[in-house]
């Protein structure tokens, strides 16, 4: 396995694209107060979260009980991890003040042996690591490390990692292979990768190899959960406990037997993820094609066209290839983060680019459908389909909302959202020691060292939406460096071009075009076509048989009620047309909207009330409008549909 | 209110039919036996039933702990009506002396004050009416008195009537508007249309009384459930209590004020038949209408092709006008055969023919799709359209199975479809003084009195499938009599012929054609067109838009996997074109098979394992066979769809 490629410090990298900081922009002037307000209880419309309060009862510092989710700390180590990245980018005394005094607080409230978990120092101590299953310890406990990291990185400050480090040593001498220790791993897995970035952050190993036990001895012999259940001093959190399916927590098979995704999407990526950054660390080969084979199972089989995944909202997991239903999915904003998480890694890993057209399919798409325009919404479903009407409780659609909510009692993820806009720079450009990767065609500008040589690059979207890119670098010296453009899957007649015009003829490579010189003082272009067009499904997927759905570049589209009436379900449109693409500055604060033709069944000639009838069809014309998926929802609540009948002939 | 219609007695009709006789043969033949078999614990392969053990304990005559749901009481009872309706039909002494000594049992585990619930009387003997919402008392009350009023009226005998009349009596003292009385309502209804049967049987006047106060009472002021849930001594039975809604056992308003149907679907029309009783019982002309509302409501805009109700498969209930989901429906049997019944007591008082219209519907597709062929496998639930491969635990198909199931831990289904089919006569025929009503063209004979001398009629299928039916007619006596012929909705050119080909014109009045004469010796025939054609849904129904269903008459006909191969929902068919009509003796012992072309969308040019792309769509020619919905998955299982994608040009 060659070295991984490896990411660009955050601060490294300025992102100036228009509609990406129109969103970015939130975390930092929206987003972070919002939440901080949230997690303090000042914010009056939204659930109690109750989560600093709980870290002050630990730390002996207030009264009360604790309340909140059995995870609830993560809120705020999540919350840490985005104003870390913020912080990285654009230096704030008062928000670096306020974040040093609340990890001060967390630090106050971890005991003397290191544990750090208020759902069980202030309310259950007797269950402390005896209930792996449902407690949550150990997710809570990587969200932390995650946050540590990212905060040192930011900031150069060591106190929070070494807090963390403290518990991670626990963690160690808990778990583990010897006799002695608990041959557990965790029900809700994030503490792999997150240990991950510890060793690489700390150098020490002893975190890497914890890493390696967790994933390693997961679903091996007799199921954990099952194990802890029949022990002394166990007891259930949730008291309607009915029945546990290892597949939800992928603790059926060992990792390495495993062939498919399966259970719960959430903690699915996040293990994969771990299981890609053990693969490289321990240069794990076998590994490694797990990885390979459990992503393309869930991108050839079970993954929305939006980069969504989770085709049930019962358990919010993974169902049967090609079982695809657009109303009732789950789809978890979290979950596609993790995919994007993971795309990322087997990227760097393998220099493949297809990863990144994964990745970047479900940032423009799910990732982003799920912050409101305000940033103070967010959805944690996201339906490819929706009728409001029918969502209502104890019913298929009960997980679905029309409009994004605020704060929810259950908040994973809107701080998910925001630390991965923060953090957006980690997918836009990757390096190794003499190549730098584009990898997301956004206009943003980078300073880096490659071949031992400052390097500074900008990427400038020349003609917006019309796929034309101009990117400048200035690099002193004269060493030769090269620059790898992903060539994306959509992309026609991808060209690059020099200054001059003339077309080049880099290599390509697993999807990216290879361009190499010293860069003195160069100006490039990249180029492709990207008009919107429609998408079907492989016909396997029955939901989508006879439907199809229109993108432009990595952006899906769907129809709105608020433009196109009710009852969406009742148009067809005709794939044989060119579709129109009309940037509208009234509309949500500028959008590139589609417009095209269609054909609605109309009601006229259906005889009165009746529900069945020989009537039979009758169409009528009627113009289209379709608006960028990440923004529905976003003015009035009513019915969406990213597929669409074909008019078929 | 004139008088209503009444039924004729189930020993003076003879069904000659052999389709009907196939499924009503295998009630005395195989579904009493084998039902008697479960009752006893003497059945393999079945989930045990504990029901007849729990009696012998509660009259002490066995030691041990009561099994089985909390209304296991009812499993016997159902058993026993479909007995008495049986014996009625076909005097049997072996099966009456077991069902004599069954009902002794009874007598002997009922308590010395005529409470009777062997879930209380065994297990939780301090919770007597002290939880109407869960206990289900009132409901297997009212399962015992319609048992008994059935055997007596088959046998004679009245031991059954008089422990039920005792139960009954102890109910009345129990439950009132006077002081001292518990001002409650069941959480199940179904007492009230027993007690409305008991009166009729008894002419107790205080079983009506009852019945009254509690459709009168129910969700008046401060709802029951939560009043109850207050006081002293309650508990819950269910430990996962999470939050009621009222509307699920439809007392969130008093019934006159309930326009919509809502809620648990069996709940809901076991609630309606009894309005409707009382509605006659009272000549309250406000409650028909509320009852006609409500039965508009369904059959407008929440009821499926099939006659099924209960849209969502999440408890069971109605959800929103024109919300129909195909696939997560519930459609439970028991919702439909309660449907049936309501619309019988609807066409009954009103003389209204449409009502059997929906009867019908409900008859031959719902109700006979839950049980199958060989009489020992059932479905309680009946989607439109099934992809087995989908149907996993915790998902929102979790409660649909693509095959019927041996008996059923909650088996309220299995005794209800057994007692339908052994007193399938009530649909058939109806009467007043002089007038008899013919509702469904099912060959069978029927012997009563009009204007006071007795008449013989039969019918016959001159031609299966042909819609032509020669009407016997017997007489003596030169007394003027009418017949009344049902003029199905679906009928096209309805005729009706003497002997001599001659067409008559009968007196046309809410769909029936009434034909009067003294009919000494009488041949009519009647004939209408049913031939197979397309049926579409209103527009509104988002979930059938764009497509259409086949039906031959009142049946409904469904494409099966086992005939035209995976993945239906990339069928798409021509509403264009003559529908074949087949006989195929082979196929199910002789079923009436459809035929017709079809397309489906090829997998051919989609490129080999992508999940998404550009390809255009292909379609390919293919021959489709369509089976009616009510004999679906009796051969292997696989997929199914009522619902087929309509080629638009």
């Amino acid at each position: 396995m060659k070295n991984k490629l490896s990411g660009i410090p955050l601060n490294m990298i300025r992102i100036n694209d228009e509609s990406w900081n129109k969103y970015i922009g939130l975390v930092k002037e929206v987003i972070i107060p919002y939440q901080w307000k949230i997690l303090n209880d000042l914010e009056e419309d939204a659930e109690l979260s109750h989560c600093i309060h709980n870290f002050k009862i630990a730390a002996g510092e207030a009264e009360g009980e604790f309340e909140g989710a059995v995870f609830q700390d993560t809120d705020v180590a999540k919350w840490l991890e985005a104003v870390a990245y913020t912080l990285f980018c654009h230096p704030d005394e008062e928000l670096e003040r306020i974040a040093d005094q609340t990890i001060d607080l967390i630090g106050r409230a971890q005991q003397k042996d290191g544990y750090l978990d208020t759902y069980f120092i202030v309310k259950e101590p007797d269950l402390r690591w005896k209930n792996l299953m449902e407690g949550h310890e150990l997710y809570t406990a990587g969200h932390m490390m995650e946050a540590a990291v990212a905060y040192f990185e930011a900031t150069g400050k060591e106190k929070f990692l070494k807090i963390v480090s403290r518990l991670a040593d626990l963690i160690c001498e808990v778990f583990g292979p010897k006799e002695e220790q608990l041959h557990g791993y965790p029900g809700h897995q994030e503490i792999e990768l997150a240990l991950v970035k510890l060793y690489r952050t700390t150098g020490r190993r002893k975190y890497l190899t914890l890493a390696k036990y967790f994933i390693d001895q997961r679903g091996v012999g007799k199921n954990y959960f099952f194990w802890e259940m029949e022990q002394e001093g166990h007891r259930f959190l949730f008291p309607d406990f009915q029945g546990y399916d290892p597949k939800y927590s992928q603790s059926h098979l060992p990792v390495r037997q495993q062939k498919t995704a399966e259970g719960h999407a959430v903690r699915a990526v996040y293990m994969y993820c771990a299981m890609a950054d053990l693969a490289y660390e321990f240069q794990d080969e076998t590994l490694l094609t797990v990885c390979r084979k459990l992503w393309e199972n869930i991108v050839t089989k079970r993954m929305y066209l939006t980069g969504g995944i989770g085709s049930s909202g019962i358990l919010e997991r993974f169902t049967v290839d090609y079982d695809l239903p657009n109303d009732c999915n789950y789809s978890e904003t979290c979950a596609s983060i993790g995919l994007a998480l993971f795309g990322r890694r087997m990227a760097e890993i393998t220099r493949e680019a297809s990863f990144m057209d994964t990745v970047e399919l479900a940032l423009y798409n799910t990732i982003l459908s799920g912050i409101s325009l305000d940033g103070k919404h967010f959805f944690y479903v996201n339906p490819m389909e929706v009728w409001p009407d029918n969502c209502i409780p104890r019913t298929s659609k009960e997980h679905v909302k029309p409009v994004r909510q605020k704060w929810f009692g259950c908040a994973c993820c809107p701080p998910n959202i925001a630390r991965t806009l923060a953090s957006f720079g980690q997918y836009l450009y990757f390096k190794d020691d003499h190549t730098l990767y584009v990898n997301l065609y956004v206009s943003s500008q980078v300073k880096t060292r490659l071949s031992n040589e400052e390097v500074c690059v900008k990427v400038t979207t020349e003609l917006p939406g019309k796929g034309k890119y101009v990117i400048k670098i200035n690099s002193k010296g004269n060493q030769k460096k090269t620059l790898a453009f992903r060539i994306p899957a959509y992309g026609k007649d991808f060209q690059v071009q020099n200054e001059n015009g003339t077309i080049l003829s880099p290599e390509i490579s697993n999807g990216y075009a290879y361009i190499s010189g010293t860069f003195a003082d160069t100006v490039l272009s990249v180029a492709y076509q990207e008009k919107a067009g429609f998408i079907r499904a492989n016909p396997n997927v029955r939901a989508d048989a006879g439907k199809v759905a229109m993108m432009k570049g990595p952006v899906v589209y769907c129809l709105e009620e608020v433009d196109n009436g009710k009852n969406l379900a009742s148009i067809y449109v005709d794939a044989d047309q060119e579709i129109k693409e009309i940037y509208e500055p009234e509309v949500m604060g500028g959008t590139l909207t589609l417009e095209l033709e269609g054909k609605r069944i109309s009601s006229d000639n259906w005889s009165g009330q009746s529900l069945y009838g020989t009537e039979k069809r009758k169409l009528e014309d009627v113009k289209l409008k379709a608006v960028p998926y990440s923004s529905w929802g976003n003015r009035k609540a009513g019915e969406m549909t990213v597929w669409i009948k074909e008019l078929i002939r």
